[in-house]
């Protein structure tokens, strides 16, 4: 029965739209990585916002489980959108992004262009930002699965995503 | 530097006791899972509760991406709690688990009692848990890291995280 349905519906302005306020809007998400030597996956919460050209960015110590993960594997999912405190929790929006990351290095040009957008928005990063360990990470998106709700799913690709 | 620090503290009663509230509390998870084909991350939102013995469950439809995974490959991972809405996001406690997913069977002679429990916790549900596509999957876990703020991680085994 099930592999008759296909529950994902036509993506549409709405759902673009829905998709993009997510992203502007998330201050943190939940990213997924492969595990270096057992393969497993493996969620953690990591800060999230958006670059200077709206690129997906993060903040990472090199001493957290993801750091290691993701310059070993740099396939990533990231879960963003919050469930509010009323209702179903599963008809709350929330958009999941396949992407690959990069690691900005300390001499790269653009960090300084990065640094100051995220301490704009992720200010008392401004305590850890320079500590060696520290590296921000920009995530390339592929694709994303946005579910609106119940029934509500959309499949978006890397323009649909673009926030500028 | 960073291969020289330790950033894990010994584990005590209070994170032990951090950890099973934050299992005890969670309505919500975000979900990795590998995906078949491609073997990358992927991350969504379930819903969460515990079952009549304190095991951390879900009702997943077959529809879903994850539940896809999860028949493929079992291995997943949860990440657990949410960040409240003032402060630095990252200094709020939340606890990732390392776990195998066991799909319950629709003749499985604890489907009822986990029916009961989960309608109990997520009153909701009720609307679409007797669809022919939803089955709750039980998660053993293998072990946990809880991050509990800035520089306060610990590494937890199952019984530190067993609930009753």
């Amino acid at each position: 029965m099930s592999d008759k349905i296909n529950p994902i519906r036509e993506t549409d302005d709405e759902a673009r739209g829905l998709a993009r306020d997510l992203l502007t809007g998330a201050a943190t998400a939940a990213l997924g990585v492969i595990e270096p030597g057992s393969g497993a996956p493996f969620v953690s919460r990591i800060a999230f916002g958006l670059g200077p050209q709206g690129e997906p960015m993060t903040l990472v110590s090199d001493l957290a489980v993801h750091a290691r993960a993701l310059r070993a594997d740099p396939r990533a999912s990231l879960l963003i959108g919050a469930p509010g405190p009323k209702g179903d929790p599963l008809t709350h929006p929330r958009l999941t992004l396949r992407a690959s990351a990069r690691f900005v290095a300390r001499d790269d040009g653009r960090r300084d262009a990065l640094r100051a957008v995220w301490l704009g928005h992720h200010p008392k990063a401004k305590l850890y930002v320079d500590f060696d360990d520290f590296h921000f990470v920009l995530f390339d998106i592929a694709d994303g699965l946005l579910n609106g709700g119940f029934a509500k799913a959309y499949a978006l690709d890397a323009n649909d995503l673009r926030v500028i």
